[in-house]
């Protein structure tokens, strides 16, 4: 009998101080598995909304706790489905608990700034949920494949970033990283069913088929941060995704379990308020 | 036959420079009458169904067209339900699409600055849909009830939103703004409610009981800021909010002729894509 999967089977390893970082080996990971995948999409769809009531009860506690908070990091390839996992997995989470912050091309003003600037303007405070969809990760993806930093700045800002996540782990902060991984052939359809849909161009721009050429140096760059950066307070984990479904599935059980270990609880009662009656 | 309810009927009559600015008289609106629902709480739900889906549709437009921008700004009495709005009517409509802007009160730094630099740093830009829960509003409502502001200041202050909502509007922003109308009675269930359930005391403060003993205050407040500040491109609108479901279906309504009213389209097809093949 087939071992059941567990979501730590998707973690990537944790980068070893005393180590060669190691680059992940993403081909160790079909694109197209379903490992948490329950058989019909019916079911999937099911569980889906009863992690998701989960997740708004929990995120309620956040809220109300304010001490902790949460960060979600979602990166991918593009079209690899950042915007669908949010839309899905949240859906019935309380949009007033989460804040979701979407990177861009630095700005002239951020760039004149390090890197992580602002990005940590961005973090969660407490009882907040953040998601950043693209994140401090695409400034050791993009300009590394553009070649715009060699490799010693590249490890530095590795470290950098290990760094920063410490900071806000050991400010209360539970971070979550989701690599989202799609194949090129899933990838080709996407695009393709993009130019196909007049209405979808907006989503499209000509850049997206120069990154495509640039595949494997993506791939590359990713398999080289993910083994670098994958920490106890902040790893990371493969999520299948050429199945939307299984993606969003997969995600919401990381969040779930994430969440439930946090040991979130409404604060306790107001002694002050007992017996009080509102004239 | 009545004639059937319009939402303009809700709508507090436009400021006229011209003339001295007039209260609006909120015993005008019954907070427990439901001119927009249409008759059983199911049907409501159903139509609050039907129109998130439409708005999730013309949010995606506004989303693709990044010209326009909305701005939904909720006021109401503590326990009016601002929260509750937020998620009934937005549940349906892509969180990604959406900023929820909570405004507490001031920190040192806000306040050491005029009481719209906070305000104006959150205008949604272009193709946002920003949501204030709670606003620059709260600034002509809590120092004038604390008199630590007088009669001159708070005209002045009116002016200024009134100029600042214009300068908003000027630049492709949809101002709606609800007051989410409550009887007096009705909060004191609902705080008394919060207070009666421990897991709800993290909701609750101390001070909200005093606000509620300055009740007749805050609402001569309100009464004021109204009539001083409802403008053609800014226009207030009065929410009878006794019932929850009612409340939610007509900011949804209100919020769905808004958005139709904007004639968001997707942006044109791009020529250049056309019979391209992603390989």
């Amino acid at each position: 009998m087939a071992k059941k999967p567990e979501l730590d089977d998707y973690r990537v390893p944790f980068f070893d101080a005393g180590k060669k970082p190691k680059p992940f080996d993403l081909s160790a990971v079909d694109p197209s598995s379903k490992p948490f995948s329950s058989g019909t999409k019916d079911i999937d769809r099911e569980r889906l909304a009863a992690i998701g009531a989960q997740l708004d009860d929990l995120q309620e506690k956040l809220h109300a706790q304010r001490r902790q908070r949460v960060l979600l990091v979602l990166q991918g390839m593009d079209t690899s489905g950042k915007d669908g996992t949010v839309r899905a997995v949240f859906h019935d989470v309380d949009p007033l608990g989460l804040r979701i912050v979407p990177f861009r091309a630095p700005s002239e003003r951020e760039a004149a700034h390090d890197f992580l600037w602002r990005v940590h303007a961005q973090a969660p405070m407490a009882g907040e949920f953040a998601i950043f969809n693209r994140s401090h990760y695409e400034d050791v993806l993009v300009p590394r494949v553009l070649k715009s930093i060699d490799a010693d700045e590249c490890a530095r800002r590795y470290r950098h970033i290990r760094e920063f996540e410490s900071l806000l782990a050991d400010s209360g902060t539970t971070i979550v990283k989701c690599f989202l991984h799609i194949s090129k052939d899933e990838q080709r359809e996407r695009l393709q069913a993009r130019i196909d849909d007049p209405t979808k161009h907006w989503k499209f721009d000509v850049s997206d088929l120069e990154a495509r050429k640039q595949w494997d140096d993506y791939q590359a760059a990713y398999a080289d941060a993910l083994g670098a950066t994958s920490t106890e307070y902040a790893p990371w984990y493969i999520i299948p995704g050429n199945s939307k479904t299984h993606r969003n599935v997969m995600v919401a059980e990381l969040l779930l379990r994430t969440m439930q270990d946090m040991k979130l609880e409404f604060p306790p009662a107001k002694e002050s308020l007992k017996g009080v009656k509102v004239e």
